[in-house]
């Protein structure tokens, strides 16, 4: 998605891929096939590019300064990076910012957990791994000290948070360049099920304008204070205190084209991808700004039958304003295969639209 | 272009480029360099491909029909393509379906350029050779047979066709797919510079709703007479009778995703690009629909300064909005090397800020 955004600006862009079956591998000219997690490996790749950016945040901190000190400009840098890295990281930065934050703190075994949970109000707790969760995977959530003993045994830090009791989910997202121009997008909603995003509604609805500005104001200082270059999400909690007062929490960050910004496609004068590659590139940035006053993203999961092609052809005719936006994964059930954007004025049309079209791809609806 | 609009369909192009330089070969992942004139190139490149589409028109017709005789679907096929291959094949079809054509007929040599000029009202006619013209070569502007003697050295037949006194031209683009589904896009006005295509506004100013749905209906009406499947772009003049009369005349036909039909990729719910892809593959065709008032293309040219860089920055900062088209070709003046789309509500804004751009791309604006 980021190479069919670089297309119309004239960028072209080499491909370090995993697998030629990767999507982007798919799609590029220029792929070498190769492990990120080597440095020799990254090193030849990056010989010859004018700059390094990312579609995940799994390479190696160390090997990211590596290549910064070949003299190789990597966006974002491996000092912002590691804040979208490593959880614990990324909770002391926040917190030593000031931004808000749940209640949290790297615990030792179990029985600091128990500890964790007494000095606030108890159980249950969210226990997550520093690194490497991705999308409710290297979470936990713990009722007891001995539902606890699971998230310890890999061996990597872990960190407790407390379970923030949210009305809903958030996300802020912005884009900064090097020498520090920032755009906003609209705060959108996420709507999670079983710990995958299923659904994002730009802009939020009902969102106050205090709290959306609260938001992107947050997502920008987050940005500047550590030196993001590119798309950064702040994906946020919105809780409601006994008074009804509304405020917002920091749950995770994401340094690159983020799901909670896939709505930008076909919702935004410049989306994510076309806006992560100029600031990726210190190029004026594009506005953010929604060219409808809906956009709904739904995401296609993979489900019981791996030939979507007849739910595909049935989803186009059904409705000619959809816009179909396909991986080239195979199908796995609950896999991420593709997502669909739907706009317009009516949100109630907007989101059923896009809650059948990902519904039939997937194989849940099927009138 | 087409590329960038199959990645979000899940579509896999292979790609026959002339040069590994070519524009699409920068973007293509599965290229193949080769000559589009040999048959033995083709039908190798061909094998297993579902489908063969084309970016022009230039391919040997007799070299599609072995294509087809080799069971490969080509869209549009051979049958409809030498419409926009051959402009004396095109002029006959058009006269006998009763489409509106300026007057014409084949000539043989100067002294009958003289009696087609005789036989209407007279000196100037334009001269075309009936293949291979493109961005007005192969087109001349004649005004006495002394003058008409150029045309015929190519040794390649020769149509004369009145000089219509045109007030300006208009684009009915369409797209139609292989079981017969169509959509019209709004009808575009084009304004050529020397013979180029300078700038498109969509939809045409002023154009009235029924001389509007007449273009379209001309359009559709051909495609279905000629079978066509994909993007047909047919040009009109718009002339006006000395009573004051509107009335359209089919100056050429395209059968590709077209320059008059840019405008779609940031200014239609679907793009002529998509649409194409979708009509090749016989998938349900999108939405055409505008989704602003007016959108502007403008195509930017070559002009002194190879290296467009620092133009490019600037139009970006200067207008947040503009979406620029870049083609990765090398500037030599006078060369489309790419296009840039504005839209919004206030035409003189949208139209300003294209040719701005484009101009300060040029090199022929400096502020």
């Amino acid at each position: 998605m980021t190479h069919e955004a670089g297309i119309p600006l004239g960028i072209r862009f080499k491909l370090l891929s995993d697998t030629p079956q990767d999507s982007a591998a798919q799609v590029v000219g220029d792929v070498v096939v190769g492990d990120y997690r080597d440095l020799d490996t990254l090193r030849e790749f990056a010989r010859g590019c004018d700059v390094i950016t990312f579609d995940h945040e799994h390479v190696p901190t160390e090997h990211l300064r590596a290549l910064e000190a070949d003299g190789i400009p990597v966006r974002p840098g491996p000092d912002a990076l590691v804040h979208a890295q490593d959880k614990g990281v990324m909770r002391a930065k926040l917190t030593e910012i000031g931004a808000p934050c749940p209640r949290h703190r790297i615990v030792s075994d179990p029985a600091d957990v128990e500890r964790f949970a007494a000095e606030g109000e108890g159980f249950p707790v969210i226990l997550k791994t520093v690194r490497g969760g991705y999308d409710g995977k290297g979470v936990w959530f713990v009722r007891s000290a001995k539902d606890a003993e699971e998230p310890f045994r890999a061996g990597v830090p872990v960190l407790a948070e407390e379970k923030v009791d949210f009305t809903r989910e958030l996300a802020a997202n912005i884009v900064r360049s090097p020498h520090g121009q920032a755009v906003a997008y609209p705060v959108v909603e996420s709507i999670q099920v079983d710990g995958v995003c299923d659904t994002v509604i730009a802009p939020a609805p009902g969102l106050s304008e205090e709290l959306s500005a609260q938001a992107q104001n947050l997502a920008l200082r987050i940005a500047k204070e550590l030196d993001v270059v590119g798309h950064l999400a702040v994906e946020l909690f919105e809780a409601v205190d006994s008074e009804g007062n509304h405020r917002i929490l920091v749950n995770e960050l994401a340094m690159r084209p983020h799901n909670s910004g896939h709505w930008t496609q076909d919702g935004a004068i410049t989306s994510q991808f076309a806006n992560h590659v100029r600031a990726v590139l210190d190029l004026p940035l594009g506005d953010p700004r929604p060219r409808a006053e809906w956009t709904v993203m739904a995401n296609v999961l993979g489900g019981d039958y791996p030939d979507m092609y007849s739910a595909y052809l049935h989803c186009m005719a059904r409705d000619p304003q959809l816009k179909i936006h396909m991986y080239g994964k195979d199908v796995k059930p609950g896999r991420k295969v593709g997502h669909v954007n739907t706009y317009g004025d009516d949100l109630a049309d907007v989101r059923e639209r896009a809650a059948h079209a990902a519904g039939y791809l997937r194989g849940t609806i099927t009138e």
